[in-house]
């Protein structure tokens, strides 16, 4: 058979391969979403109860019954329990604990000293409901809960809130958006400004490995996956932008950063690939997450 | 001898008591907060880095060296861990978070949007020096921080890090916060606006409880008595500003909320000597800490 028909057959195989993936995803999700509705629901009902609005708020801005946005980090928390041989409804409490810390991350994004932006999915920020003093305290009352969701852990709690608390802190998320307020590009700044996406995306999938008991080889395979994600998604995420603006005139795009993403995106499954232990179904559903999660062209994601 | 005689006799020796308390406390004070400084130091040393003044605005904010305050949250974990049978040294790490926790808060209290105070110990006050949003982001970096020294604790570590998320959540501090700028005063949210002082004066002795191995009968005594005196300590301050008002001739200070303080103390103090299995040195240091905090005229603590 000559090379290229060996070549188109490769990629179909690699297609069909694909298209598995990302129906088994599609299963996944349906499954566990609801699940974690509930548990969200649980988690942030009755929080601020005295204080007029801010229940409310609160449930607005977890976005309960369904305004919640792709929740693709608590997805991840549960691929990565059952990537590790766990069952994914043990990390209930650990994946509703990461939905809520990427809850109060937006709703200090959201504010007027911050990004100023006055409506988050469609509807009205926190600020806009509450107030930028009740927002603040809305999105410290979601990292209160957030902690005492994972400290509850039935493994491992202590690691979990160690780990969570370097996460959103000065050296995680809360630096990546203080670089990113500053604007500056360069040197340690520019490592910082990475962790306002990555560390929570890292932490997702470590939470997960922690909930399930993975050992520490499966756990930095699964971090290091979680950092090339989000890293990618950044990237993707900005080329978009800068698409938007080629588009209204402003300047040409450059092809690099979404190439980069692909390639940090590939590089990341090949080495979950040969990270031995991993349940493959696991592995799989990690993979068609990621490829649904970083917005990039189907031919950049083939490369 | 006349009952006068006699019950001169009781108040002198009661004195004595107390004067022997205070000093023992001097002592203790002495001895451990040069410790927490550096371990304070340790903790915060080198967050946001990166960043500018941000640094320098953590560093201030937490006070290392010297304007941190009196620091009476941590040296009343240094004690419940001692009325509890440990090492106050072994509690160095959830005392300092404790610390850092309160500091989150004060960060949050000063901004523009809360109680908008340009200064803080009679330095300016962090979003003077490092704007809004960056003061935000160092009361989040703070209390990462502080997740990560509980979560290291050599005991209970995660049963920690959940009575914490608690304490500064929407239904400890930042509640109380909420409802003090709502300025309700009636029913649930009074009782929520208590939390914004006794969530943490509670928690900074059953952490030092926690971290001494104690029992879960030492801990709720131990809880009460940080709640009763996180109370009185709020009774006391605001009749201490009503006091102020009614020399600027604005209205008759009423004396009931003092009396209710002091009594509120004494009580406390009571249930404290009833506890089996304290160490009466630690009790001691407890009460005497006590007296020095909350803002009593001699008279009333006497009462």
């Amino acid at each position: 058979m000559p090379v290229t028909e060996m070549d188109a057959d490769l990629r179909l195989i690699e297609a069909l391969r694909r298209r598995r993936g990302a129906d088994r995803a599609a299963a996944f999700s349906s499954r566990y979403l609801p699940l974690l509705d509930d548990e969200l629901r649980r988690a942030v009902g009755g929080l601020g109860a005295e204080l007029g609005g801010v229940e409310g708020a609160v449930s607005r801005a977890v976005g309960v019954g369904g305004s919640g946005g792709r929740r693709w980090r608590p997805l991840l928390t549960f691929a990565a329990a059952r990537a590790c041989g766990g069952d994914p409804a043990e990390a209930m409490g650990v994946a509703a604990a990461v939905e809520v810390t990427h809850t109060a991350s937006l709703v200090l994004d959201d504010l007027p000293c911050m990004d100023d932006d006055e409506t988050r999915r469609g509807l009205p920020a926190t600020h806009r409901l509450v107030g930028p003093a009740g927002a603040i305290l809305v999105a410290i009352g979601l990292l209160g809960r957030a902690g005492e969701l994972l400290a509850a852990s039935p493994r491992e709690g202590a690691e979990l809130c160690a780990e969570w608390g370097r996460c959103f802190g000065l050296r995680g998320m809360a630096g990546g958006q203080a670089a990113d307020l500053a604007g500056w590009r360069t040197g340690a700044t520019r490592r910082l400004l990475r962790e306002k996406t990555t560390a929570l995306s890292s932490f997702a999938v470590t939470a997960g490995a922690r909930a399930a008991g993975a050992d520490a080889g499966s756990r930095e395979a699964l971090a290091a996956f979680g950092r090339a994600l989000g890293w990618a998604y950044q990237l993707a995420d900005d080329a978009q932008d800068e698409e938007q603006d080629a588009a209204a005139g402003r300047r040409c795009p450059s092809r690099a950063p979404r190439r980069h993403a692909a390639r940090l995106l590939r590089l990341a499954e090949e080495r979950l690939a040969r990270t031995s232990g991993l349940v493959p179904e696991g592995a799989e559903l990690l993979s068609a997450f990621a490829r649904s999660i970083v917005p990039l062209p189907a031919a950049e994601h083939a490369a």
